[in-house]
């Protein structure tokens, strides 16, 4: 039996991703977002929501560029805080001892100690409701490579990517490999 | 020291979500998709994008409406059956012995079996490149009292859902428990 809760944004698993702009003077800024995902393999693209009131709205609005950056298990404390506080009142790199480093691709600025970063131009913006959904071209991925398998791939686990529980407030470790994609289901192509 | 991966559908965590809708002969169908996210919290928004080329894309067009919902992983076969097989040519509900159910909500079918369903009307859609990305309203989240807590709250250990690693193609299981949002960063904030 199901039970119903109702009109609400509930639904595992969601992200925890911090996004990197530059304010009008320069000041880096990083947000914490949980309303996001990959939207279009070609171009690449990743979409990413915000509410005008944020600062990181305004910033983007502007520059027309963010980072996209992946918090590890070990830098929940950071994430969190990033999502907590904002950029009009505090720089929140320096606060949390976070080093900004200046992207060479886009006008915005990624987290020097975080593993996987992701920089994007904004190419489309679409207002939805209390959200805005921006679009991000990635120009490129750049991934920390003492997270690297020895086949140079990027080891999930290594990474160790925050999964968040919508409503309740949760953050998840990934846990174990359970099989591989366009495998596990080829005997039902039979 | 960061490895550049050039501009890749490259970050961690994706979800794995499967597609539910209404052909045009009231055949249903169901697809799995890992580009998608929420997207607006007023009115609670989630987005998936789909290829042109995917028979749910003009499902979805025709019909305004889709069911995501979770496969769990133990479904991972099926999950990834959605993902490969395609609704033009098979009744992926049949053939892999799920079981359709007609939304009361909405012009869609979710899958019985399936721990965590949510009924979405089609308010927007995107244009972005080789994907289009579709906004929809979600009217209700049902999810099977099984996976409930003894607080009544869904429990993401047992709902289970599948972590999707783009470009490698894994499905992970859902970790422990790591902190609390807006609790972990809170001394950061001093």
């Amino acid at each position: 039996m199901k039970k119903s809760f109702g009109a609400k944004t509930l639904i595992f698993p969601a992200p925890v991703w911090c996004v990197g702009t530059y304010d009008a003077d320069d000041i880096p800024n990083i947000m914490t977002i949980a309303w996001g995902g990959i939207c279009c393999s070609d171009p690449p693209c990743v979409n990413v929501s915000l509410r005008k009131a944020t600062y990181t709205y305004g910033n983007i609005m502007e520059r027309k560029a963010f980072t996209l950056s992946v918090p590890s298990r070990k830098q929940a404390k950071e994430a969190d805080y990033f999502g907590m506080a904002s950029g009009k009142n505090v720089n929140k790199f320096e606060k949390a001892g976070v080093a900004p480093v200046k992207s060479k691709l886009v006008d915005a600025p990624y987290p020097e100690e975080f593993l996987m970063v992701l920089e994007c131009e904004m190419i489309h913006n679409l207002e939805i409701g209390l959200h805005t959904l921006f679009v991000g071209k990635i120009l490129d991925v750049k991934i920390d490579e003492s997270v690297l398998n020895d086949k140079g791939e990027p080891d999930i686990n290594m990474v160790a990517p925050l999964i968040f529980t919508p409503v309740y407030g949760g953050y998840y470790d990934v846990g174990a490999f359970v099989g591989k994609a366009f495998g596990v289901g080829k005997e039902l192509m039979k």
